[in-house]
Order: C-alpha cells, then structure tokens, then sequence
C-alpha cells in the first residue's frame, strides 16, 4: 500500500481540508478481507517487535494524537492485539500534575521514551503543549513558535540517538465525534468514558483544527514525519496506522544478533 | 479448577519438595482443549481488566518470580495474550542501577506499584533482594530476616490500601533449565537469550531453592498469598497463572460505574 500520500512533507504549506476524515481507501473489498490483514499485520508487527527487543539498540516511538473520541486507545489496542505486552510500553499523557507542571513541558515526555529495544507509544504527547494550551491561549503564537522549534530540536535529537519515530494524527470529523459522545452515552459500560469536559473542547472544534494544522505544518520534518490518519471509519485507521508501522519496521532491516563463537563450546551441566 | 492447594498458607512450615515441577494435573485431556481454555481465560480477563480500569478504584499486582528459563517472559505472553496494552504494564527488574543501589532496595519497587485501575505485573521484583542476594550472601541471615518482615509491611501497606496482589513462584526443575538452555544455545535466533552468567546461578541452584523455599514461607500471608506454579510443561504454568488471575478479578467483584444521572440530560450539539 502506498502510505506516502498521508505522510506530511516539510516545508511547505498544508492543507488539513485536503484530507477527508471519512476517506476509506485503505480498506479492501469486505470487512472478512480488512480484518484478516489486519491479523496478518499485527502478527508481523509482533515479530518484528521481538527482532527489535533482541537486537536491543535502536528504539520506536509512534506519537498518537486525534481529538477525544478520535480512536487513540482503539489504535493501541487493534494495532498492538498480537504484541507481547513485554515488548511494547503505553505512554499515556493527561492533564498535568502540580510536580509536572513545574518543570518544562518536555520533562515528563522525555522521561518515558523508549529505551533500546522498546517501542513506545505515546497516547497524546509534547504537541498538547501547542494544541490545548494554544487553543486556550494560555500561550501566545510567539511562545507557540518558540516551542515548535524546540520540538524539532528534541525530535532530532531522539532521532539521532538511535530513535525512529511516526507520529499519526487520528483525523475525525465533527459528525463522527458525535455519533461516537452519543454512543458513550447511551450505553451504560461505556458512560464512565464520557467526561462532560470533552463537550468544552468540542465547541473549539475550528480552533483546534487550525491549532493541528499549523503544528503539523511547523512539525513535519523528514526524520520525525506526521501522518494525517482518516478516522471516521475505525478500520481504515487501523489498516493504516497498521500498515504504516509495520513498513517503518521493515525499513529497519532489523535481525538477531548473531551467536558469538565461544557459545558453541559451552555444554549444560 | 481448585487453586488452593497450590496456594501457600501462612503459620505454617513449608517445603518445596511437596510440589513437583513436571505436575501437569492443571492440564485437560487435549492439547486443543488447554488451548482452547486458555482463550476463553484470555479473554474473560481481558473484559475483567477493562472494568477494573473504568472503575478506575481499586489495584491488582501480579508478582512473577523464578529461576532462568522458568518462563516468567512466556507467562507474560501468554496469559495477556488478549489484554489490551492500555490496561496492563509489566516492570521487569534487572541488575539495580547505581542510582537504585543508592536507596533503600524497595525504593525502585514502590515506584512501579499499580495505580488505582491498573493491572501490573512484576517481572522478578522486590524478592530478588531476599535471594540472589542472599545465596550470594551479600546479606547475612539477620538482615534478611529484617527483609522478610519490610516486605510483608510493605504488602500489608499495599493491600489495605486497595491493591490486590498474587504472587506466583514458578517451579521448575534442574533438569528442564538444561534442555531450555540448550534449546537457546542451538537455535540462532534465540542464542541472545543467553547469557553465560546464567550457568554462575545454575551452579548455585540447591542454595536458590533453600532461599526460595524461605522466602515463600516467611512472606506469604493471607492478604498476599504466595503460589507454587510446576512450571515445567509451559501449558500446565499458563493454565494454573490464568485461573488463579481470573479467580481473582471474579473475586473482587467488579463493576463498570454506574452513569451519572444528570448525563441523561445532555445533548451533544
């Protein structure tokens, strides 16, 4: 599957409007086909994983962001079913502590990425300081462009120490996000997920996407891609996250570190 | 399936040798149905683990402790095998680093204890200071002494305020650890899970079960049970792990909090 037309590139401008949330061309012909790739992807996925945790020197970091409702613990969940839980690490980053928020906004993100031979991945991230804090306007456009800056800077450096890293924005359309509010709040396992907050959020739905365009615009670099992930259909959000991690591990050309020599004269007593 | 008698009372003398590693009494008639048994435990505990996050309220702390090769790993991978990675965190504790040998040996423990909604599983733990150590005789027998009482303040601490904790000894024999290590040393591409230290401890194994068999005894209690897991047929240990897990959730009674009454007023524009 060619995944370069979702992967955003640098320096120039970009459009969140030319991608549609409702877009499902990475689905095949029935939902039996859809889901035995995705079980198909999911066992490479794990494989490859294994190769990484072995070889244990280089590192993944697949960055999640989307607005509430937008398929961020689907993601993990779908994507990851057939990972051992040794091998992979959810980062999940909520509201700031007292503790965090006395510190830069990259302390508590630098302290969870992976280390050699994991993935990680992050469900929301270092970008909420330039989304729900922009949007707000509890930082103004200069501390904003500041901070994108910075970002770069401490995504370059990760990369350059042996990091590879995917970010993936879950784009989902006002509808959708109703249809799903609705749906949490008419079934009674699923009303704990509702936080009537989310609806504040939701009235700045124009603001947020111009706060994810530009941070996608200003963030995009070749060595740290965004990619913007259609999400209304959960499936073909799950094809392409799917596929899109499991192209990145493969152009690793991950392998098992070969035997040393003196193994061979060990014996078990 | 009746788990007490693998479950270790306190008050009690307790040795080790009434406990065979090549039992295999967990086991049904078929491979096929063990297997078949253990997606169905898979996946109730799964369901389970998803309230006990909702609930967002209580913890649960599954200890996994056991010589080289017992399949700590394994236990890992196959009992979570349809758990979704948002609910579970493993913390794997190796060699304790300068900074963790710096402070009091339950200081890097206590940070990786479950929040309040979180199932986490200890791979190795805090009982390595009461064995490696002490077969090496880093410690003298006061002091461990002084160790068993901590730990069992340290749990009781846990527990009554809102942890849930199993911890689980997994048996083998001297005779499997040969064949598993073998199995590494000849196959290429687990040859990286050797490690020749691994035989340094291998020599000192009737110390380690004289350890493990002190261990258990001086700190199982009744609101932290210690189990005795014959480990040597890998399905017989992913039984015996999952059915003690999935008694445990069952016993707690979980519940997915009921939906606020003002969320049936609310209309999402």
């Amino acid at each position: 599957m060619n995944i370069e037309k979702y992967r955003i590139k640098p320096g120039k401008k970009f459009s969140l409007n030319e991608f549609k949330p409702d877009d499902r061309s990475a689905r095949g012909n029935s939902k039996e086909e859809d889901l035995a790739r995705l079980d198909q992807m999911g066992t490479e996925i794990n494989r490859l994983q294994d190769i990484l945790h072995a070889e244990s020197r280089r590192k993944v970091l697949l960055v999640i962001q989307g607005m509430d409702t937008s398929g961020k613990d689907g993601t993990v969940r779908h994507v990851f079913s057939k990972c051992d839980p040794l091998g992979i690490r959810v980062a999940s980053f909520k509201a700031p502590s007292a503790d965090e928020l006395a510190h830069d906004y990259l302390w508590r993100v630098h302290s969870q990425v992976p280390s050699a031979g994991e993935l990680v991945i992050f469900n929301r991230s270092h970008y909420e300081d330039v989304l729900i804090v922009r949007v707000h306007q509890w930082i103004d456009e200069k501390e904003c462009k500041r901070r994108y800056q910075q970002i770069r800077d401490f995504e370059r450096m990760l990369v350059e120490t042996g990091t590879t890293i995917v970010k993936c924005f879950l784009h989902i359309s006002l509808e959708a996000q109703k249809a799903r509010l609705e749906e949490r709040l008419s079934d009674p396992d699923k009303a704990w997920k509702f936080n009537p907050n989310d609806l504040k959020e939701r009235a700045l739905w124009d603001d947020y996407m111009v706060a994810y365009e530009k941070a996608i615009e200003e963030t995009t670099t070749e060595e740290a891609p965004w990619h913007v992930i259609p999400a209304d259909s959960k499936t073909n959000r799950n094809l392409l996250i799917s596929e899109i991690l499991l192209q990145t591990l493969q152009a690793m050309d991950l392998k098992y570190p070969p035997k040393p020599a003196e193994f061979d004269n060990i014996v078990i007593e």
